[in-house]
């Protein structure tokens, strides 16, 4: 468990390469801090859906929301464009190799963590398109900070919050697109 | 929801103010950073105890993890001697209220937030002595990785893995040590 | 001495919280940094005082000036929200006794320094309330030239200019008021 | 020819993620400052290989280490450990569709551009093992800067400084093993 | 040669003043950062100007590229405001005297070096004025992309643009032109 | 006096060149915090001299502390070697150009900081000279405090606690050594 654990601190240094790209300056976001914006946003989005009367197992969803991003101590945190050049199928296999390699010896959790990685990439379950919501919706607050803030030029990462689909069951839609109705109308104040 | 999330994306930007005094460079850890670390350290130890047959609430501990810096985004990161000034009492009501605040419209977690912050504050659970073992322990992590990179000047942090006592029932207490013993270990290869 | 002024050394790289909540970048303002810039506003408007026939005690102003933040070593640099949950007394009593512990045994000074940091505190002598005018003018300028290389949000910052009533005497109002309506003109000019 | 300049303006920020993933504070070395360094070492192992009879193409030389790392733009900076997850085949062919797509439109130089890329990728040429020797050589003596002011934990890195061979023809091969041999000395000196 | 790719390593770390001094974070741009952007930048202009017909001595471009900066490990990055308290004429003897403290013993390249630098500080060949107008031109690419992700304040640097008489032959200075034309227009785009 | 205010602000920003050079991180200390550094360690040192019985102006002493380094604002914080190429003398006069450009119009004070400005340059007065003592002194702490933290490579600042010779009264010299003595006592523990 510890050698996981002491490769996992390299995330909190780790810069998220997206930001970089565009000229914002290091130390703008970690890839561990946004695992953490994405855990929290998943947690209220959970919350919020089941207090509406749909199940979703929490635990579960922040099992994967913490999880996902444990390949990058090893492959780095690729960019969005990187996929145009490997394919969404090569990048998802060298991930989840990577992964397996983290997680190995990490003790009583590891076979639950590979398949909880397994559903996570596969967006199989309501769990895993929650979270995908929250990881989406944790970038473009981030974007939304960085703008008020008076970051430009992240104009292309808001084309996500209009085309977001994320295949949800009617009460979580809702609770994902008010969010993000929310969010635009923010955005649009200070524009 | 928004507002919260808005206001938490603060601790993505606010350096673990501990790491600042001791000369270490900005960019060191973030709050955010850190309880990326908090959480999956308290996942990775909550599955350990379960698979042992000790009965733990990972989604309750998940959540406490989550929300334990929250208060910083409006007291800032407060080191450790501030105690010594202000009394713990007077900091554990400034910081409960300022919680309270900040998920004040939260949504339909409101109150269960508020609920697991006092649980987590009095250590009144298994869970909630299970995420301070946690939080330690990733601070623990954190100063071994810096070591492991040349950072001097920590000692004083270590003690707190040979004080430790998370009056916690034996199965967990023996993850728990386990792992300190381990990392106690890994410090004295690199020293 | 000596021990006194390696604590210090900590704020040249304590970063002023209330730029890191705003999303700034890590090095915007040291603690340091700002002792500085209060400093030598300080010392041009007492100079500038004193040209105009008030008299000021300059000595007494820029020792005020320099240990103005000293509790910061072990207090941390704490947002102006961390009052409204502390209290402004707590505040004080703490800033207070954590500034004791600093300069204790810092030799000829001790006794003169706690006096000094007690009058200023209380805003009790011209001297102090002069420094403290010169405390928001250093933030009131930093907040300008951040906006001026492209910073967006410090709005709420320039309600200071606005509000500042620093009980200084007529001559003294003059240069100071002054100087913020000089400041808020080259603002306008960029915003 | 501008929109692949304002493309590599990229590489002035991006870091590079082998220091990042040891624990080294943000602002190390960027991408476009080990192309830099690089491309210096080139020149002058160019320089000297020429002085001691052997003919080398140093424009062409030039040319490979200043455009060896523009795929990063749309890639990131991957870390070693990517290709064993990945495979260095799909490694150097994403790269090389990135590369292309970087310098379509280019202007003049863009077939030629693509060929020396090609070159440099398979070390065809002598100028293309020479400049792979003064990337390594710049990325060791990165590494000697790092530990001379206090970094630790970069061992694995000095393994390339013994097993390099760069399939060089003699005169070359002296000059390289002589520099290394001579970084190896004044590494010893600072252990 | 080692002893002076040792000292050339710092321009990795030394920061842009003019950057610095405008407000814009640590780890903007880099002296050696500039450097490679100065390079690849010649290279480009060279390439074109070659393919329409003018002979450039490519390789001496690219040395006299990649060695501009050098001094400034001895002397640092000067803003160009010193120029007007040291004279411009002492500027470059102090700076040709550190580089040639910095080239000594440097192995075969040594005088040539010294050569390159004395031409580039004279603007003497078609080979130095182009590699001045590459050096202005990465310039202000910087400045754009700062201003494309938010920085402001930067008015001055593009007077440069307009200014510009790099003293070229027709077919060069046509491609220059054409490069400054387009990034005004793209500025122009962002404003 | 506020266009001076606002050029100053730009030493909050500038990093100390010394540190960079040494491949020290960004944000290691910038130019407006060592100001303050010096600024306080004068501020005791005539302190603690005045208690002792020796007549010290401190407010002049102050004033120099503070104003000793605003000429960086328009040539740049040089290293120490810059002195080799451009000689002591054209530094200075340099130096005193750029500052009598900084305060020219800043009020009241204009023609008594060039005054002081001059005596500290010319170490005419025991002010002067203490003052000098402080600017080394808090560099000394401030390489003490570098190394506790972990960095290394930092041995040639020491010589100056050796050869430190101010041309100090015997009183003053007293103190001063004894601060480097106890300075020297402390770095001998933690080597």
């Amino acid at each position: 468990m510890l050698a996981t654990l002491i490769e996992l601190q390299r995330l909190k240094r780790l810069e998220r390469t997206g930001w970089a790209l565009r000229g914002l300056p290091n130390g703008t976001e970690s890839v561990a801090s946004h695992s953490f914006g994405a855990g929290v946003t998943a947690m209220m989005l959970a919350d919020e859906v089941k207090a509406r009367g749909l199940e979703v197992d929490c635990e579960r969803g922040l099992h994967m929301a913490l999880l996902d991003d444990w390949a990058e101590t090893r492959v780095g945190d690729m960019p969005r464009t990187a996929t145009n050049y490997f394919g969404a199928a090569a990048r998802k296999t060298a991930e989840t190799l990577a992964f397996a390699d983290i997680v190995s010896g990490v003790g009583a959790g590891e076979s639950e963590y590979k398949s909880l990685y397994h559903d996570y990439e596969q967006r199989g379950s309501l769990e895993a398109r929650l979270v995908k919501a929250a990881d989406v919706i944790d970038l473009l607050i981030q974007a939304y900070a960085l703008e008020h803030s008076g970051a430009r030029g992240l104009d292309e990462f808001w084309q996500a919050a209009h085309d977001a689909d994320f295949d949800l069951p009617t009460v979580a839609q809702e609770v994902v697109r008010g969010m993000l109705r929310s969010l635009l109308d923010a955005r649009n104040k200070i524009k």
